[in-house]
């Protein structure tokens, strides 16, 4: 008797989709096409389309957020890729058991940082025949994510490298019992999300510029609305936010402002 | 022989998310992470993150919208949510064999007006470890949708209440022969959607403020490109138009604006 | 021995959506919960619902840009439909084995150009009861959509008709030795892309209006950031881009503009 009619169930594998280039055009849609035609199963999600056109360290954000939330086997591509074309790699990346696809740019920064495995993506037998110059996410970056969703090996997408490209660290700095810090992203809500973690705000108050938002609170509910006040938000880093309002707005400060922790006795 | 290797179809578990997230920051696909996570099979779909920041009423008339279409099983995740990490509770409600997971402040009206089982979410073994206070979204509302997705039981989830926060009801009123009700939705289209339904408008013209838009037409090509219109849209609810333009726009009218039928010999 | 447990493995039947509806109003959900209700196992797909509203060139074009892509059997709906409830017809389409769902519009175009089979979808049967006039997408499209997606016979939604209605032609002229083409899309990061194919492009250089550009380019890499250049897109058409940023704000040039091709001895 043969098994041939048996069916296996399918593994989910789903691939992440994080770009620059919104919807309308149909550039996402033809790397989704180009998916679908390698890897029929595929489950393709949308992270975003919304990135700020070229924002790397807006992409790398978006990606730190979410990559290690989805199961192992998962796919995450993200092609926010100002210089598309010209001399840098593609990448493939083994973290924790999910695997990132994109430019060699730093936008793949929050999983080279726990990565067991870079790669240098090189094999052209992989890619869309002919591939063109300027659209490496449907030429390159999808049908290496395919192949590598249907079950494809890592050590078949290059060569392994040891020195991607990686954002600059944005580690706060002490300063006697000072903290200095800085903003590294402003969300849709205009949070001010901070690279300064819980544990160094111990018995501190948050201030921006010579202006001091205060002592941590735990949640908006705390404050009245349109009030400010800094909280621990959901990655465990301080943030200044407005209660239904917008803390960017109302402070006017965006990435890279620097935001200070100080002593305080209230 | 054994079994253990014959596949059972899966039954298709859909999970809708209404947010007004956006989707650039990584917060959606945080909770799709979650998701997937924890109800291997479950498809996700994006019903929308757009909806204007803390905007209860329009993602309750959106869900309104989509939710009884979907086919029973279906959780709808909506998480609008302005004071997260408040009092407020976490529901799940059950109607007509849809889902709906979301925050206890209005956002769930559409189903709460016909809900057979309403719950407040109390379960913390169900939630992701140590909740943040700013994103239930991620910590509690995922997870829970998820167990409920992959067949979790709604007795789960915690005990049922009898007084979830409703939105203020929205009825027409009538005055003599007149209709008085109001726009409860401006759409992307600029059509202005009222709470008067198609059967009160027999034989009556529609009006705004002292102008008169006129009797009931049966679709926008029944006028010339530009002309505003007045008909019973897609829900059954008079609607005011433009032709291939924005009645908002042109009327300068927007939600809570009062809306009038007055009888017509036209 | 009964083979009813033995799952089938579900062939993958995708259907993508491109629409001008946004997503905040919950339309796009109220398509995807009547195609999920028909056929449960449908994968739902949004190409995007970013389409300006009632820009039916802007639709076509980006369904050019993914349709084939996609693999056989794939279902592609399109509504942007300025026209809804009209007397327009509704149309499906079939081209190298994917199928088109749209309205009588011009906006299935890309795949017209190269149907086997064209059909107006009269077959009320498989509409929504009683649809609206004002909602084809979920009243008349989505439903035949799901019908073609589940195996559905296309000589079951209506009879063939042989005059579809078609964008006017975009193509170049030539004059002399020179190429006069045009802009037919402007894309989301400034691009301004013609009507020009890449064979016509040999020795010569790329002039708008009485400025010239200059020759071909391979890769935006080719110049320094903020400079302009026109190069073959990723689509094989002439394009005239500024590397990191946006061409049709440096131009103050859109789409109908014309572009010309000219000898050019550099």
């Amino acid at each position: 008797m043969s098994d041939a009619s048996v069916a296996v169930p399918q593994p989910v594998r789903r691939v992440t989709l994080l770009t620059d280039f919104g919807t309308a055009d149909g550039y996402a849609s033809a790397m989704r096409g180009v998916m679908a035609s390698r890897c029929a199963h595929v489950v393709l999600e949308d992270a975003s389309h919304d990135v700020p056109p070229g924002d790397i360290p807006a992409a790398a954000h978006a990606l730190s957020r979410y990559w290690l939330l989805y199961p192992p086997a998962t796919v995450h591509v993200v092609v926010v890729d100002p210089g598309v074309g010209g001399a840098r790699r593609a990448l493939a990346v083994s973290a924790d058991s999910r695997i990132a696809i994109g430019p060699d740019n730093g936008v793949l920064n929050p999983m080279l940082e726990r990565a067991s495995e870079v790669r240098s993506i090189t094999n052209d037998r992989l890619f869309v025949r002919d591939p063109s110059a300027t659209f490496h996410g449907r030429d390159i970056f999808a049908p290496v994510a395919a192949f590598l969703a249907c079950g494809g090996a890592m050590a078949d997408v290059g060569e392994t490298i040891d020195n991607p490209v990686r954002l600059p660290r944005a580690e706060p700095v002490m300063q006697d019992e000072r903290v200095l810090g800085r903003i590294v992203h402003v969300d849709r809500f205009g949070n001010l999300i901070t690279n300064i973690g819980a544990s160094l705000a111990h018995e501190k108050a948050v201030w921006i510029a010579e202006r001091r938002i205060g002592a941590l609170h735990t949640t908006y509910a705390d404050v009245l609305s349109g009030e400010l006040l800094a909280l621990i938000g959901s990655t465990g880093m301080v943030e200044i936010s407005v209660r239904d309002g917008s803390a960017a707005q109302v402070l006017g400060a965006g990435r890279g402002v620097t935001i200070e922790l100080r002593p305080d006795s209230n």
